[in-house]
């Protein structure tokens, strides 16, 4: 089990753009691309991570736009593994 | 411009698992994998034929399930395009 993030953290996410999400202990993002292709091409990239880490996102695609939802399940709400995917897909953005 | 569909295609639609989305002229549907991989490979083969026919989801992923919504936003409605990129779907399916 990995313990839920601290207060600084949590900061740091949302200075990146992260928010929190009404009613959940989770994160949210809207990344905006230039296409369809660029917008598929991260969640893409962005798959293989998080397939090689076991920690998957929720997330939604609409033409050039990518809504991504973090929280870990198991743990009940933010922890460690949503701060790496976030700043995983930052890089990646 | 295409026409949108007739009542026809639509059962056909219904026939096959899909459904009529309340307060909007779409259709969806929710397909279950076996795991991330399987469903991230099935929105991988089904965003090329969508950037192929320039006609693109709105889909959401979730670990092993992804919810498709098809809708022709400049037609403001179900069309054949929508048709076809359902059918499509449901054979990579």
């Amino acid at each position: 089990m990995t313990d839920k993030i601290s207060e600084e953290e949590l900061a740091s996410l949302l200075a990146n753009g992260w928010q929190k999400v009404d009613g959940r202990d989770a994160i949210t993002k809207t990344y905006v691309f230039s296409n369809f292709v660029d917008a598929f091409g991260f969640m893409t990239r962005a798959a293989l991570w998080a397939e090689k880490w076991n920690h998957h996102p929720e997330w939604t695609n609409v033409y050039k736009t990518v809504e991504v939802t973090l929280t870990s399940h198991d743990a009940g709400g933010v922890t460690d593994r949503d701060v790496k995917l976030a700043s995983k897909m930052d890089t990646l953005f």
